[in-house]
C-alpha cells in the first residue's frame, strides 16, 4: 500500500520520474541506480535515517522504481513511499557491514531477475554513498552488463523546482529566519557557545506555527574570532567574547527541503577591516542578485559579487554559490552547477541556489548570505527577508 | 602549528599511529589513504564538517601523517590536528563538486611527489566518503601503483579502547542518560514529537556540567505505534497518542564519542504482548551482558540473546550490536564486529558495543539497549545507569 502522507502530489512524482527517463535515455540508459538518499527521496518519497547502509532505487523505463534497502529499513520504505508494495525490496540482515558478503550481491541477483543483467545500466559513481567497493562487487556479479557513470544524473533534474518545491523551501525559510533571529537575540559575551547551539536547534526543530521542523544536512556551523577562518569547524563549550566576529550558518528544514542562510554578528565595535568588508560583501551581493536571471550563464553571478570585492581589495576566487532544495547528510548543496567564474551553465527561471560569498580570512570570517530564486522578469528572489547586514551588539 | 586543544595526548595518537602502520606492516602496504572522517579523527585530530568534500588522511611509515584536504578546510586541520602545518595540504576551489576535474587528480599528484606512484597503497573502499569515482580517478592517475583494499583496516585498530577514550565515553553516557531522562519526563499524549525533539536535542547539546555536547552520528529516532516497526524513521509533528509505544534511540557525544542507548516508553497501559516481550528482552539482555567477556567469540552474546528472545517465542536473527567510539555521520558504529550468530571474533577486554536488540515487529516496536565496556574478570559493564524495563506512562 502507497504511503498515506506522500509530502507530494503523485504528479509531482510523476513529472520528475519523467524526466530522469528522459534523461537515462537522452544517454542510453536501460537503467540507472541511485543511492544518494537525496535522489532516492526526490524519485520516491522515502525518507529515513537508513543511508548509512547501502540501499537505493533502481529506475528502468517500463515499471515503477523499485526501492531496495535492507530488510528492516523495508518496513520505512512500505510507509513512505509512493509505489505499490511489490516494488519494495528488502535484503537480509547479515549483508549489513559484513566482511564475508556484499549487499550489491543482492542487488545485482535482482538486476538479473529483473532483465538487467546484460543491459546499461547508469551508476552514480561520486554521489555519496555509493562507495568504490559497492561499484567493484556490481561489476564483478554483472560482467555483462554495461556500467556507466551517470553522477548527478537524477541531481541535474532536480535544478528547476516546482511550485509544490518553492512552497516547501518557502517554509524552510521562515525557519531560518527564526533561527537567525535567535541567534542575534541570544549571542553575548559569556554566553557558552554550545548554549547558544541547544536554542537554534531547539528552534529549528520547533519550526514555525504547524511547519514543524525537520533535521538539516548539515549541523549549525559557528566559528568565532580567529576560528572564523576557518569555515567548517563546529561548536565547543567556549565562551563568546567581546571584540570577536562569530558567523552563524544554518538551514531551516521543511521535509528535506532547505533554505541555508547565514548572518555574522560581531560583539563590540567592529574593527575598520571588517567595516570595509561588509559593505564590499554587501555590494557584491547586490550585484550578483541583479545579475542572476534567467538566461545568463551562472558564472556571471560570481564575476558579479567578486568584482565588488576586487574593488574593495579583496580577492577570493572560491566557490560562492550551489543549487539548493531536499537533502540529507552530508550536505544541502545539489552538487552541479557551482557559482564560479569558470561556470557556463546557464540560469532558468526556477532554479534556486545558496549564494554564498563566505569570507574566511587569515584570522577573521564573515558570513552574509542569501538563499535564491532565479525568476522571470526580475532580479534573484531571496528566500528569506532580514536585513543584509553585519549585526552588531555593543 | 599544532593544535591547541587536542582532545588527546600526544601519546595516545602515538599508540594508534603504531597500531595502524603495523596492520599496515601486516599487509605490506607502503601508505594508506583514509577517507572517513571517524578514522581521520582518531589518527590526527581532525575535527570538522567537511566530509562531503573529498578529503583524508594519508599515513606511510616514515613521517607524520599528511592531511590533505579542500584548501579552505586546511584553516580547519592547522586547528584541530597534532601535525605540523607542512604535514597539511589544501587542494584548490575549483576541484569541489566539479564537472571537469576531481580532487583525486590532485592527491594523486601529491602521492607521486611522496615517492608513492610506484608503492603499495591501502585504500578504504567500502569506508564513508570515498567513493567509485575517487577510485577510478586514482587508479588512471597511479598506473604503477598497486592499490589494495583496506576498508576498515583503521576501524579494527580502533576495537579496543584506551582509558582516555573510555573516560570519554563515560562523559557521553551521562549525556545519553540526561537525554533518556528528559524523553521519560516530557513524553505525553498530545505533545506534538518534534517539539519532544527540540528538548532532546538541547539536552544533548547542552551537555553535563562542564562537558558541552557534541552532535550525535544519527539524529533521535523516535518512532510510535505502528511506526516503530520501522527503526530508521525520523520524527513529525503529530502529537503522541495514548495506547502507543515510542521507543528512542540516541547517543550523547563527548567530542565525537559516542554512548548510544535506547529505552522505550509506553503512554497508557501496555498490552500483554508488550509486557512479554519486555521480560524476555530483558532476559536475554542480562544473559548477553553475562556472556560478553574476554575471550568468548561476539557471536555468543547474540546466542544468548536469542536463545530467551526464542524462548518467549520471538524470532530475531537481526545484528544485536556493534562497536561504537568515535564517529561522524551517517553512523555511530564502527563497522567490524557485528553482534550476529555467525560473528567469531573473539572478544576483548577494552571493546565496547551498542548491545542492541531492537524488536521491530510487523505493527510494533520495543527497544532497550545498552552501551557496554567488556572488562576482564566479568560480565560487561554498562555505561549508562537507568532501570532496564520497558517505561509506562499511565
Amino acid at each position: 500500500m502507497p504511503a498515506q502522507s506522500l509530502p507530494f502530489s503523485r504528479n509531482e512524482y510523476d513529472r520528475r520520474l519523467a524526466k530522469v527517463r528522459a534523461a537515462m535515455a537522452a544517454r542510453d540508459l536501460d537503467a540507472l541506480f541511485v543511492e544518494d538518499p537525496s535522489n532516492m527521496a526526490w524519485l520516491t518519497g522515502y525518507d529515513g535515517w537508513s543511508f548509512y547502509v547501502h540501499q537505493g532505487v533502481v529506475v528502468t523505463h517500463d515499471r515503477d522504481p523499485v526501492w531496495w534497502g535492507r530488510m528492516q529499513d523495508a518496513n520505512g520504505a512500505l510507509r513512505t513511499v509512493w509505489m505499490e508494495d511489490a516494488s519494495v525490496l528488502g535484503y537480509a540482515d547479515n549483508y549489513v557491514q559484513s566482511t564475508v558478503r556484499h549487499p550489491m550481491q543482492d542487488l545485482a541477483a535482482h538486476l538479473r531477475d529483473m532483465g538487467y543483467g546484460a543491459r546499461r545500466i547508469g551508476l552514480e559513481l561520486d554521489n555519496y554513498y555509493f562507495s568504490a567497493k559497492a561499484y567493484l562487487v556490481l561489476r564483478e556479479e554483472l560482467p555483462e552488463a554495461e556500467l556507466v557513470d551517470a553522477t548527478a544524473l537524477v541531481n541535474w533534474q532536480r535544478g528547476v523546482k516546482s511550485d509544490e518545491e518553492i512552497a516547501f523551501m518557502r517554509k524552510a525559510a521562515r525557519i531560518s529566519e527564526k533561527i537567525v533571529d535567535g541567534f542575534v537575540e541570544r549571542i553575548e559575551p559569556g554566553l557558552a557557545k554550545n548554549e547558544l547551539v541547544a536554542g537554534i536547534l531547539s528552534d529549528a526543530v520547533r519550526g514555525v506555527g504547524d511547519d514543524w521542523g525537520d533535521y538539516a544536512a548539515i549541523v549549525p556551523l559557528l566559528p568565532s574570532g580567529t576560528d572564523a577562518a576557518a569555515p567548517h569547524l563546529t561548536w565547543d563549550g567556549r565562551p563568546f567574547k567581546k571584540g570577536e566576529a562569530t558567523f552563524l550558518e544554518i538551514s531551516g528544514c521543511y521535509r528535506r527541503y532547505h533554505a541555508p542562510f547565514c548572518r555574522t554578528v560581531f560583539l563590540g565595535k567592529p574593527p575598520q577591516h571588517i567595516i570595509d568588508a561588509e559593505k564590499a560583501l554587501v555590494d557584491g551581493l547586490e550585484a550578483g542578485l541583479e545579475a542572476a536571471r534567467p538566461g545568463v550563464p551562472a558564472g556571471d553571478v560570481a564575476r558579479a559579487l567578486f568584482g565588488s570585492l576586487e574593488r574593495a581589495g579583496i580577492k577570493k576566487d572560491s566557490r560562492c554559490g550551489y543549487p539548493i532544495g531536499i537533502s540529507y547528510p552530508p550536505d544541502w548543496g545539489e552538487r552541479t552547477i557551482s557559482f564560479r567564474k569558470e561556470e557556463e551553465t546557464i540560469l532558468e527561471a526556477g532554479m534556486t541556489f545558496h549564494f554564498m560569498p563566505g569570507l574566511w580570512m587569515d584570522d577573521w570570517g564573515l558570513e552574509i548570505t542569501e538563499s535564491i530564486l532565479i525568476r522571470e522578469g526580475g532580479a534573484a528572489e531571496c528566500f528569506c527577508d532580514r536585513p543584509r547586514r553585519l549585526y552588531v551588539k555593543d
